[in-house]
């Protein structure tokens, strides 16, 4: 555990929290902490800092909290994402967060299987829990943000044009494509299709809202992976 | 299946090939294909091309290939990682032979647990299973290499500086450590700790033999997403 997230709730005044369930079991089985000992914690939407473990037994502990520290810097990218097969999504749902990627929308494509839609992965509380996991591998404390569009067509010509909003906006697709731009600090759109790509329909739909093909080579690369790549090749951070 | 992988015993002659097995199954039951149907194949460690399904049944397919086309380019990078957990390794086999990397290096080090080494994923016969999806999902027929290294110390001392030879060399480390690079085509050297990261004694070694510590921001990220990052920005391809 790189980082403690902390709830707003779990303080009993502006510098003393008392923590009970999982992240106590954590901090006591994994950690094996004992009063006295700091741990580097973070206020979910919040400032991170450090913390003094004041006691811990089985039931609780209590810790000393001092936040002074902004999270790292958010990645200036917004991602457009056809729906991935469920084990993938639960691995990319974590990558949004450690990656610092804060808005995901996942969408509809000619190609995304209709269960899809249906997998539990994509409940508000299972879909925190695996944003939770990326904040505390990368030590971060905002929430991505995830929003759910189940019509193609109407996300692109309704939502896509405000998300854009005069952002470069990309789209990875290998044919009829420009090379790979340079990694910028300004906020840009990157829309990844399903496996098996768009149809030419989608493109050209994209393309009528402004979004630019690019190419990622002559590999074929997981729609992970892609995500991965897409998002060092696209998007520089301030402090790296 | 991106490509329909052959191995030189599958040749009648230099332009026939008979498969049965596993690869049938999938060209019937996942890929529906028929006599006449055209398929993409590449063969292990040679070309890739075309080839034309002449006959298919349930036991056997013939097919007529053609082989024109060099496979992609390999990623002029060569990685040593500290073995990872037996889950993610398997993940990284594949990401290994998707991203076109062709030297792999799986070290010991202080934090990496014993019993990973024990792990059946590094069964010579089931890497290179990973290793053919990897080569399957990028288009590419070219093989990883797979060193194995027990002992950190000779390794460092005795092997790497041979597997550097005059090339830039680099570990991802948070401390001191320089900014990253940008990527090049020149052939470079990797070097990525275990989760936890490598000891300070482990560094110095490293640093001993011209590895130079260079970081990767203010994030900590998961060695699987590391290993995809750090080949995006410290290597690339002259096609992309």
């Amino acid at each position: 555990m790189n980082l403690l997230l902390l709830r707003s709730d779990d303080f009993l005044d502006p510098q003393h929290v008392r923590l009970c369930g999982q992240r106590l079991d954590h901090i006591n089985e994994i950690l094996g902490s004992q009063a006295n000992d700091a741990l580097r914690v973070g206020l979910i939407n919040g400032l991170c800092g450090t913390a003094r473990l004041l006691s811990i037994n089985s039931t609780e502990a209590t810790l000393h909290v001092t936040l002074d520290t902004p999270p790292p810097a958010p990645l200036p990218l917004t991602v457009v994402l056809a729906l991935p097969r469920p084990k993938m999504l639960r691995r990319i749902l974590k990558n949004t967060a450690e990656f610092g990627i804060k808005q995901l929308h996942l969408i509809n494509s000619y190609k995304v299987e209709k269960s899809y839609w249906q997998t539990p992965a994509l409940k508000p509380e299972t879909c925190k829990a695996y944003f939770e996991e990326g904040l505390i591998q990368a030590k971060d404390t905002v929430m991505p943000e995830l929003h759910l569009h189940k019509r193609f067509k109407p996300f692109v010509e309704d939502h896509l044009p405000t998300i854009i909003d005069g952002q470069q906006a990309f789209v990875a697709h290998p044919y009829n494509a420009e090379p790979m731009p340079s990694p910028s600090t300004e906020k840009r759109v990157i829309v990844i299709g399903p496996e098996g790509g768009f149809t030419d329909y989608e493109i050209d739909l994209l393309q009528q809202q402004g979004v630019k093909t690019i190419s990622m080579g002559q590999r074929i690369y997981r729609v992970e992976n892609a995500l991965t790549r897409l998002t060092c090749q696209l998007s520089a951070t301030p402090h790296g």
